[in-house]
C-alpha cells in the first residue's frame, strides 16, 4: 500500500510507497567512469582553468599556481556571465531577460583521490566558509538576487569532473523553489508567528523516527515528505535564514555534521551518486523572520519518468522512516 | 551567452544557452538494455498480469487470452489503488492521505517489435481512443480529482518493460504542475479574457520559428520555455480544455500528429528515450474556460543535477529554434 504525503513547507504532495518498501540494498549504483585526460583541478592544472576569484594559499605562494588547499574559480563553461547589461524585454507574449549572473567552481582540495566525505573536518569547515565568503561578496552586485551553492557527485548526478568539487550559481531572480518554501513558511508564520522549520525540528527531535544524527548545532533527518529514496536534510537548530550570517562555531558545527552524513550515506549506499543544495534567504535588504537555512542532500538510485514531469509528484519506494533508521545505524569512521 | 526566458502559463524561468548551442548530434542516446524472461505484454501472456479491464478484440475471441489489438490491464505494482477509504489526517504538523487512485497500463499493440512510432494512423487512432475511454470511465468516482496519461520509452526515460505501452494514473488530488499551469491561465485569463494557449498558438504560427509541424486540427512546436532540449508540445488548434471532450475526428488528427512527430524525433535524435505526458483540466464540474489540453513530449537527453533539484530552473543547451528547425527538416516516413 502506499499513502499521500504532503508537505508542510511547500505544499506539494507526494506518493511514499509503506508496503514492499526499498531497502538500501535495492538499489544499483554505476560504478565511476574512468577517464583521460588532465584534470584541471589537481596541482599544476592551474593555467588549463580561468584565473582564481580566491584561494586558501600558504603565505608567499602565487596565484594560479600549486600550493594551494582550496581554490574558487569562474566556471569555464558559465550557465550565466556577470559582464553585461540586466535587460529585460518582451517578445509578444513571452519574456526575457540577458542571462547575467555569477557561475563559480569551489574546488574543495587538491587531492584528486578524496572525496569531500574523506576531508577532515578542518577542511570541509573551510570548504563552508568558501561558500560564505562568496556569498557574502556577491551581494555586492545589486543585479542579484539570489546564490544557490550546489554541489553533484558522481555521473549520474551530473557531475561532469571526478575531482571533489562544488558550484555556486548567482542569479537576477529569486527560483521557483525558493519562491515556493518562502510563500508555505510566509503562509504559515502569517497564521501562527511560528517558523515552519522551527516546528519541524521540533516534532522531529520529539519523535526521534526520521532522525539521523545531531550535534551542539545541527540535525540531520529525513524528511516526511522525501521526494527520493534517502533524501536527507542538515537543519541549523538554531533560526537563522541566511546562512551567509552562520558563525565560525556554526560552520565548524555544519562540517562535523556533513561530513558524518556523507559517510554514513556512502557507507550505507555503497558510494551512491548525490547532489546537495544549500536553501538558504534572497538577497534583499529585508530580514526573512519566516524563513531557515538548510542544506538538501539528494542521493541519486531512481530515473524521474512521465508521472513526475507531468505532475511534480514523486513517488518515493523507501519511507524516509526507513531511510533514517538504515542511516541512523550505520557505521561511521570518526 | 545565455538568455533567460519566462514561461507564460506557470512563469517558470529557465535558462536557455544560445551561443555554443548543442545540436541534435551532440547527445548521447543509451543502446536499448537486452532483458530476458518472457514478456507480460506479448500473445500468451495475459496470465502473467492482472485482468483486463478493457480490450480491443475480434468477435468471440475470450477475454485474457491471445487475439486483441489494444489492452488495458491494471498496473501489477500500482503507486495507488483504487480499494480503500479516502482517509486524510494530521500527524503534528504534517498531512497524511490513504493512496487511493488507478494505475492502469495501456497495452498499445500485441507485438513486441514495433514502438509507438512504427503503428499506423488507425492504431494510434484507437491508442487515444482507449486513453479517451479509461478517463471518462474514472470520471464515476467521485474521489478521483485529475487523470494522468504518460508514456514511458526507454530505460532512462523510465520504462521498465520494453514492449511499447502507455499508463494512466488518477490521483484524489490535482497535482502541482497542473495547478500551476491552471493558476497561470486563470491570471491570464481574467486580465485579457483570452485562453494563454490559444494566444501562444497564433504567435507561434506566426512566427513559425518555433513551429514544427501542423495539420487540421493540431500543432506541434517547440515551446519558447523548454526545459530540456528537444522538448515538444502537441496542442490541439481549437480551444478545449478536456482532453477526454475530443472527437473522433480529432482524435486521428492527433494520432496522425503524434506519429509524425515520434518519427521526426527518432530520426533526428536516433531513437532516443523519452517520456510524454497529456495535461488535460482536472475532473471537477465546472467547466475550465481558461485551460487548453496538450500533450507534451520530453526527449530524455540529459541528466538533472543539484542546480535544477535546489531552482526548479533548468539549463537548456538547445535552443528550442535550433530544436524546431532540425525536426522540422527531419525526413519522415508517411
Amino acid at each position: 500500500m502506499s499513502e499521500l504525503r504532503r508537505d508542510p513547507i511547500t505544499g506539494r504532495w507526494n506518493i511514499t510507497v509503506t508496503d514492499a518498501a526499498l531497502g538500501p540494498d535495492a538499489y544499483e549504483v554505476e560504478a565511476p567512469a574512468e577517464r583521460g585526460g588532465k584534470c584541471p583541478f589537481c596541482y599544476g592544472s592551474e593555467g588549463l582553468t580561468p584565473v582564481e576569484i580566491f584561494a586558501l594559499r600558504p603565505p608567499g605562494s602565487a596565484s594560479n599556481g600549486p600550493g594551494w588547499t582550496l581554490r574558487v574559480i569562474p566556471n569555464k563553461f558559465p550557465a550565466l556571465r556577470i559582464e553585461g547589461d540586466m535587460a529585460r524585454r518582451g517578445i509578444g507574449l513571452y519574456d526575457q531577460c540577458s542571462g547575467i549572473g555569477a557561475h563559480e567552481v569551489i574546488v574543495e582540495t587538491p587531492d584528486h583521490a578524496r572525496q569531500l566525505a574523506d576531508l577532515s573536518t578542518e577542511e570541509v569547515t573551510q570548504v563552508l566558509s568558501a561558500y560564505r565568503l562568496r556569498s557574502l561578496d556577491l551581494r555586492g552586485d545589486t543585479r542579484l538576487r539570489y546564490t544557490l551553492i550546489f554541489k553533484n557527485h558522481g555521473l549520474s548526478a551530473g557531475a561532469t569532473l571526478e575531482h571533489t568539487h562544488s558550484q555556486l550559481i548567482a542569479l537576477p531572480i529569486v527560483p521557483k523553489r525558493v519562491r515556493e518554501e518562502l510563500k508555505g513558511a510566509g503562509a504559515y508564520y502569517d497564521f501562527r508567528e511560528r517558523c515552519v522549520f522551527c516546528d519541524m525540528l521540533n516534532q522531529e527531535l520529539q519523535d526521534e523516527e526520521r532522525v539521523v544524527a545531531e550535534n551542539r548545532s545541527f540535525v540531520a533527518l529525513c524528511p516526511f515528505v522525501s521526494s527520493a529514496p534517502f533524501e536527507l536534510w542538515i537543519l541549523p537548530k538554531g533560526h537563522q535564514g541566511d546562512f551567509a550570517k552562520s558563525t565560525d562555531e556554526e560552520l565548524g558545527d555544519c562540517a562535523r555534521m556533513l561530513r558524518d552524513v556523507l559517510g554514513r550515506l556512502r557507507g550505507t549506499l555503497r558510494n551512491p551518486p548525490y547532489n546537495f543544495i544549500v536553501h538558504t534567504a534572497p538577497i534583499e535588504p529585508r530580514e526573512r523572520e519566516e524563513y531557515h537555512w538548510h542544506l538538501e542532500v539528494m542521493p541519486k538510485l531512481t530515473r524521474t519518468a512521465g508521472f513526475e514531469w507531468g505532475t511534480g509528484f514523486y513517488i518515493n519506494s523507501t519511507p524516509p522512516e526507513l531511510a533514517a533508521k538504515a542511516l541512523r545505524e550505520a557505521q561511521v569512521a570518526a
